[in-house]
């Protein structure tokens, strides 16, 4: 690289002098400005690294959660069904202390920065009636939202 | 930052200039060398940064693996249990999808940089007999090795 450089600059003094100065002070500053953009960069890289691996993931936690909603009676009190319950929390506590939190659905207000409706039933106006499918946030921020069904402020008709 | 820089070499002429140009040349290469690693490293930081993730995950795989084997002979054929069987593969295919391989050892030769011997049975030398837990790979680089025990060459005493 250094060898593509063969102008001799020393003889031509002072407005070189200023111009190097000046490409110098540029340069370093280039530099710094760089270095600290990587830094932060870094950071919040080192933060979210796993969470396309994480998106993966949760499907598999869905399925074990909706499982674990519909044990046949005589499955229910087996040893073998309880160590499997056992790998079901291990799997949702492994993701919690990767910073993955569960987003409050059932029963909150209707909200579009954490919700994403997916149907409406009968129920109060504006409130999540059903969850479809439980969303998650990766350190505050949403990776994926809820899945919800909206209450459309309409009775349930009696009879 | 500029602030503290007030010298005005402009009437210095030419050995400042050579400085300047020097320094200025050799900040830009700085900047150019610091700019080829953080690609590198990034790259490979990508790369890697789900492991501790994975080997978080990975207890979760063993428990399922082993769960599997054991499957209680009333509850093998049922509904359910193929649900879990499927969730079990799934969370195989995710890990796979993300590079994560499976490490050979049964019937392979004792190797100490994927390997790691954790009793010695009878059995042909150095060779792995039993695999007390699956070693994993992510992208070629071994992240568990495979714990195993491992063959002393005695033969097993007939009786």
């Amino acid at each position: 690289m250094e060898e593509d450089r063969q102008e001799t600059p020393v003889e031509s003094g002072a407005p070189d002098a200023q111009r190097y100065l000046d490409n110098w002070r540029r340069a370093e500053a280039d530099f710094e400005n760089y270095k600290k953009r990587i830094e932060q960069e870094r950071a919040e890289t080192a933060k979210f690294a796993s969470t396309s691996l994480i998106l993966n993931i949760l499907p598999v936690l869905d399925d074990l959660d909706r499982a674990f909603k519909t044990v046949p009676e005589k499955l229910a009190h087996l040893t073998w069904t309880d160590g499997l319950r056992l790998i079901h929390r291990k799997l949702q506590a492994t993701l919690e202390a990767q910073g993955v939190t569960e987003i409050m659905a059932l029963g909150e207000k209707f909200d579009t920065s954490i919700h994403e409706a997916v149907g409406e039933t009968t129920g109060e106006d504006g409130k999540v009636i059903e969850e479809a499918q439980r969303g998650y946030r990766l350190h505050g921020r949403v990776i994926r939202p809820a899945f919800v069904i909206v209450g459309n402020g309409k009775q349930q008709e009696k009879n």
